[in-house]
């Protein structure tokens, strides 16, 4: 048994991929972690993917999930350890076992750069936050810390500043990196307050986020009161995998797609976080988007290399 | 009153981009016709968008509409005449009615192509149809032709083939060009006869169709009657109004856009089926995704442009 494609990734790019690929009657697995729904699934209230006005973001991704498994989806749960490319089929090696595929598609999202500080974890998305498009708007009227110091940072408070009371911004930079236009829009906000070469060092606050401790005092303080903490470090793209098999990344090593989602690696297809669609702009509708081309492409491919190709793996056509 | 943007069309593209719109605050109004939900809104069962597994077109689209509402767009029905650029600002004219905005964003569709023939248009609602799913229910236990070629024909006749006690499908083409799950459908209804290389001449009946002429005899015959043809030959993207502020298309028609939907006149975007962006693939999560790109295209040119930026209009500053 080979598989027209194998989908890496049970996030919002993944089973869109999913979905359209049984649109186009392929033999789809996807191949997803024991905790699916990727990014979104972790994202709290989602209030910015058309349809929903307001649906908790892990309760999308299993409506997503539940649509690729109802429209014959082999979803199953493993880390994948290994791709060894044959020709053009691919062999897929997770948890002992293999899957052979025609095609992949790699949607398996990045994660935020966490602040590493005690109770990061438990405090998220209960004050703890990664991503001010998202989550900005819950805190209208609160009180806000902002750690970051590149572009995205920078937008993200000039975007929070018009939802919460008061944003403090903590960088641990000497001067913020980001483009003019957008310091520019951060610095006409008369409730943002930039501390420079500075860090949050502890949060407080039992089942939800009361404070944060500052690594140098601010205003002769160094605990400051707040609802909210926006973590706006970065994003690290999973791409150890495509790595391995040549897939090219680019400068900010986000995996390089075209329009299609094609990589440089014919066969192989990335969609969502991890590529460099859009931009880099990423959100749910963006990646579910990506999803369905993602999986256009991969039906072409398929059809470009004949309904006769066969994988010749395991040493054996099959 | 200066708005930040104004959407021209109530479709999924223009939806979603007055949703992420207000995301970024933007004083946001969508213009949108009397019949509001676009394309989507007439295609009925839609089952690939994901987050819900089948839902009707309109009903989907009412969800989209309701979303942009409660997030404080200025939801307007009206037939834009023409609009005028001035400086950096535009000036829209509608219905004997001027709003005035800093950017645009095209969210127009397309419209159905028509067969050409006589009397065409007179017959339209008299047994000429553009829309399976908004009339098909109107033939029930009547006979049909369905002229097509695409994947929306075939998914069309499928449907159709359910109400019609026959569907006469006559494409010109050598072959059908459709998504396999759709042409396997469409292949299982035992009352559609395809016939390639074929077309339609002539519409017969005075008050109400009665036959249709074909190019080429079909068993031996010509004329064939029927009480309903539906035209299923693509979508012809609505470009006259961006034409007029030089908007630059393809060589299909389409908008030219680049992957943040920005058409080559500053200040004006575009989006969904109308664009080219995708590769043409026009789907309702595509032109979701272009929506929330185009909005946050509008919001950095806005930010680029000041946000001092001053809309002279009607001769004064406003």
């Amino acid at each position: 048994m080979v598989y027209d494609v194998i989908i890496l990734g049970g996030g919002a790019a993944g089973y869109s991929a999913a979905i359209y690929a049984r649109r186009y009657l392929l033999k789809t697995a996807l191949i997803q972690g024991k905790m699916p729904g990727g990014e979104t699934a972790t994202a709290g209230v989602v209030e910015n993917y058309p349809g929903f006005v307001k649906i908790d973001g892990y309760e999308l991704m299993q409506k997503f999930e539940e649509q690729a498994r109802l429209n014959q989806t082999d979803l199953v749960v493993g880390h994948v350890e290994s791709i060894q490319k044959q020709g053009h089929c691919f062999q897929v090696q997770f948890d002992g076992k293999t899957l052979d595929s025609k095609t992949i598609i790699f949607a398996l999202g990045s994660e935020h750069r966490k602040l590493g500080v005690a109770r990061e974890q438990e405090l998220k998305g209960h004050g703890i936050n990664y991503c001010v498009t998202c989550d900005g708007p819950l805190f209208k009227g609160k009180r806000t810390v902002l750690v970051g110091g590149g572009d995205s940072s920078v937008k993200g408070a000039a975007l929070l500043a018009d939802y919460a009371t008061s944003v403090l911004f903590v960088t641990r930079e000497k001067e913020l990196q980001a483009e003019p236009v957008n310091l520019k829009r951060m610095q006409a906000k008369k409730n943002i307050q930039v501390v420079y070469e500075n860090g949050v060092k502890e949060l407080i606050g039992e089942k939800k986020l009361e404070a944060v401790e500052l690594l140098k005092a601010v205003d002769g303080k160094t605990r400051v009161e707040v609802e909210g903490v926006f973590v706006e470090i970065g994003l690290i793209p999973r791409t150890d995998l495509p790595k391995t098999l040549g897939v090219q990344l680019d400068e900010r090593g986000n995996v390089n797609v075209d329009g299609m989602m094609r990589t440089n690696v014919d066969g192989m297809f990335a969609c969502g976080d991890l590529t460099n669609a859009a931009g880099g702009f990423k959100q749910i509708v963006t990646a579910a988007a990506q999803g369905a081309l993602a999986a256009t492409a991969a039906y072409q491919d398929i059809g470009e290399h004949g309904e006769q190709l066969v994988c010749e793996l395991h040493g054996k056509a099959s």
